[in-house]
């Protein structure tokens, strides 16, 4: 899979690269039928939303499942993402949302890379970001909502907001949403939301502001959202729990294209727990952090 | 303004119909410029989003505030509900709906006939709610949604919901929403959501089950909700105040169809404030309040 000409400029301009039907049904059953399972263990890395039981985010699943360590290791999305950045990459933020019927809350205007730089010290927005649609995804069921070339604004100013919702998150202030929106074209074009089948992909820019409704409709909208870094860009300090923001930055090695429907074998290391090392956390830069050890 | 047989099986059927841009921009403006002051009013008849100074809903402006006594008159709304009910018409309820940008709350699914039975003792399903458009309505700004044909199902078991929102509202439970969509035609027509410009119109039946999300967009989503009951299917009982459910059973009298753009004199009993009246209430039904009198 290589990107055309077109898509690469796309990319520029919008911040984001949408491929409808990326993965076969048969693909993504693997992967959703996976899902309880995840959600179901009682650890640290599921989020569950405000007031239910229901999950809100879940981190890491490529650490301790199967069908996402898989995932996190297919060629059709590690490949353009490669091929933009011209680096090898690794895997900085593993999440699948749940956005569950009913339940799925809010999630507010931000973009990521605010919070990698802040927290992370991640040194440039050389991050992707990956959409996974593990249901389909319709006007119903809160889908992504984007403001197309925002990312363009760079890194911007943002509060951080530990009261709507269960994940506090760095948002963005409601003046500034209205601007990026009329300079994107206003009640044309200024908000997108691509829309799709359960397999679709969505690739966008770490400085796009991104935001999502709540889910009201009867079908859930589980997606995965992951975050590939350039190998050379890896984060500087290890402020956050590391199933949140990891810490191994070997390049990843694609699999072949049909890792999801054969069973390669991969490497598990959460699969019987998470260390206690992946939930210390240091105000420290990790250079500083090395020359003390 | 006369219903085609069409849009009377079409009524029947799917428990809705939709009149795109039925008023016009320079219609609409005169509602619109009269907002702002009819929201800025410290009364009861303004109840504001959870934590917020934004109004969830305004009750009553017709009582109070001229263009939209005189929008309670217009011919072009009234003459089609007088059509599909063959009665006179009183006005039951006048909301103007702020779902406003950024802070527009979500209102669960629900439908209002249940509440008009419980609370005020009406005795038939002969209300229809009405939706105008003050702003354009898209799929970012928090749009109605329906499942369409609910309506036939009656009137269905709900439970008081007082936490989600500020406004306490009985909800429908999440299996029975579920239910109800897949006999509409899942993912194929279960759920529509009816957009378009300022001065749209939307008729609903009492019974038809609604609901809509918050409003992340920066665009605000004012829109008129009023309910026309007819005159022999009046409320029993004033367990509302007056200013939610209305007590004057007085047939609608219409303006000529040019009176959101002409001086008609209106009467606005309300003008100077509500009599203490207003907010009295009883959970006697009025037949035994008049023999007790």
């Amino acid at each position: 899979m290589k990107l055309t000409p077109e898509q690469i400029e796309q990319f520029d301009r919008d911040g984001y690269l949408f491929f409808p039907s990326l993965f076969s049904p048969e693909e993504i059953r693997t992967l959703t039928e996976a899902v309880p399972a995840i959600y179901e263990r009682r650890e640290a890395y599921n989020v569950r939303e405000k007031g239910s039981d229901a999950v809100r985010t879940n981190f890491a699943a490529h650490m301790y499942s199967e069908p996402f360590a898989r995932l996190a290791r297919h060629p059709r999305m590690v490949e353009p993402v490669r091929e933009l950045f011209g680096d090898d990459l690794y895997m900085h933020q593993f999440k699948v949302n749940g956005k569950m019927a009913f339940e799925g809350d809010v999630w507010q205007w931000h973009q990521d890379y605010g919070t990698w730089l802040n927290d992370d010290m991640m040194p440039e927005p050389r991050a992707m970001n990956v959409a996974i649609f593990l249901d389909d995804v319709n006007e119903y069921n809160g889908p992504l909502m984007f403001i197309p070339g925002s990312h363009r604004k760079g890194v911007v100013e943002a509060r951080h907001d530990l009261n709507t919702t269960s994940y506090p998150l760095w948002v963005v202030e409601n003046e500034l949403i209205a601007q990026l929106v009329e300079r994107g074209g206003g009640k044309n074009g200024g908000i997108v939301s691509p829309k799709g089948p359960a397999g679709s992909m969505i690739l966008f820019h770490g400085c796009l502001l991104h935001a999502s409704t709540s889910n009201l409709s009867p079908w859930n909208r589980v997606s995965v959202y992951l975050s590939l870094c350039a190998v050379s860009n890896h984060i500087r300090r290890f402020k956050r729990p590391e199933f949140i923001a990891h810490r191994d930055f070997t390049p990843i090695d694609c699999l072949p294209d049909d890792c999801l429907l054969e069973p390669y074998p991969v490497d598990l290391p959460w699969k019987n727990g998470m260390p206690a090392s992946a939930l210390a956390t240091s105000l420290e830069p990790i250079d500083q952090i090395k020359q003390a050890a």
